[in-house]
């Protein structure tokens, strides 16, 4: 696979749909790993750096490392970095809960990076650009409205380990290359770990699945029933983070779905 | 239309897409306005009341007549409410903001709500019901990953005039049915100032086109080509709520769409 050309593919696909939102500035949220620092060189490629807005949103028991690693990645690819403490912020939801457990904690984490970066668009007139990959696409390894809610997503269709063939293609920082990866949600969090897998094998029970169509017998005799077991059960289970709302439906008002389209052809 | 069939077959879409889900309680938040009053309703006739947990989250200036009408509701429909302040919450986020903007605000506040319904939700085995109508849903009248994020919406399918309909079957208390519809973002807002048109003609309007299938000749003939273009463009520009986040290709990879269908298969 030439992941030179997948790098610059999805920056032109980038490019091309961001100048269709109208928007000015792309805003990144920057947590110091490989796959919003993989966003980041492709926006700063794309658009230019001076058109692209780095937040690095630390809560306090961050990971020091990752700020250290979000400069070396504003200084490589020359865009705007910003810090915003989400301490105050998070600690408000925190204090008006009970027994909250580390899942929760790290979910309003999450989501309140969301909306500074959704505000920081709307300050700038800009979008917020996703940094999530198909591995935790499919896996929903992330928080829903979350880390994985933005407008558009130039690494999504990149299983994790091709996130990094293609970032070593857009110059990517070494310090970056080789962290483990982690949600950094809490404190000595890794991904492998706590998915219960590597992502190799991961990414080649998915791969498989979806590319190579095979069965469930060859993909057992393959990774063994628990691994493929493991990581179906996951997809199935998390299948609502990758749609919008559920809405209940009455035959008798007999209403039809909603079609773009017909508002679209009004227009022409 | 039979209103009151309409009010039984979405109980009925919603206890069964509840009951799939494997949660125990619907969490929803509550304005003191009608579409959320309505979900509460049919939460409580599908669910039973012990089963659903409403809460009222105002912030510093909102309105107090909306508790007030809260109260009302929760005693009418026996589920039990709680109230969240989210005036120091939503101060956070403002302090590190410069001329911050009422829309900018309000945004704020509705995402900040999402963060407290969900945790809610998973402190308490619950989903969060979602309390958009279907003409907010066309006009994109709700703020993005705000109010517009939930797991099932009762009240999806239903235009805004049909709220009102379905809500007098449901026996919704009469204070609820004839205040203003406000989001109550700031003082004094109304929906129907603010989008510049009433939620008749909108309704009128989204109804021809979606399901009359009426041309523009005709619409311009009944409403005006001004108040057409209003609506027609609205639900076009805010298209991008009703989706996923766009992902970007790279036609290299030869990647496919995901397709859940392909993993359900191989749980068979």
């Amino acid at each position: 696979m030439d992941y030179n050309k997948v790098y610059k593919d999805l920056c032109v696909s980038f490019k091309n749909s961001f100048q269709k939102t109208g928007a000015e500035k792309a805003v990144i949220g920057i947590s110091g790993g490989i796959d919003s620092a993989l966003v980041c060189a492709a926006a700063c490629n794309a658009l230019g750096y001076e058109n692209v807005l780095g937040y690095f949103m630390p809560y306090k028991t961050s990971s020091k490392e990752s700020l250290k690693d979000s400069q070396i990645l504003s200084e490589q690819y020359k865009f705007r970095l910003e810090i915003i403490d989400i301490t105050n912020t998070v600690d408000t939801f925190i204090e008006k809960s009970n027994n909250i457990t580390l899942l929760r904690k790290g979910n309003i984490m999450s989501r309140s990076r969301m909306i500074y970066l959704f505000d920081k668009a709307a300050e700038n007139k800009g979008i917020v650009l996703g940094t999530t990959n198909r591995t935790e696409l499919l896996l929903g390894y992330g928080t829903w409205y979350g880390d994985t809610a933005s407008s558009i997503n130039i690494i999504g269709s990149l299983y994790k380990r091709e996130v990094y063939k293609v970032s070593r293609e857009a110059l990517m920082p070494e310090s970056i290359m080789v962290k483990k990866p982690t949600a950094d949600l809490w404190q000595g969090q890794t991904d492998e770990e706590e998915l219960g897998l590597t992502y190799e094998i991961i990414d080649n029970i998915l791969y498989d699945i979806e590319h190579n169509n095979e069965s469930r017998p060859q993909l057992v005799l393959k990774y063994g029933s628990e691994n493929v077991e493991k990581v179906v059960k996951r997809v199935i289970s998390n299948s609502f983070k990758r749609s919008t709302p559920l809405i209940c439906e009455s035959s008798t008002l007999k209403r039809k779905k909603i079609d773009e389209n017909v508002f679209l052809n009004l227009e022409k």
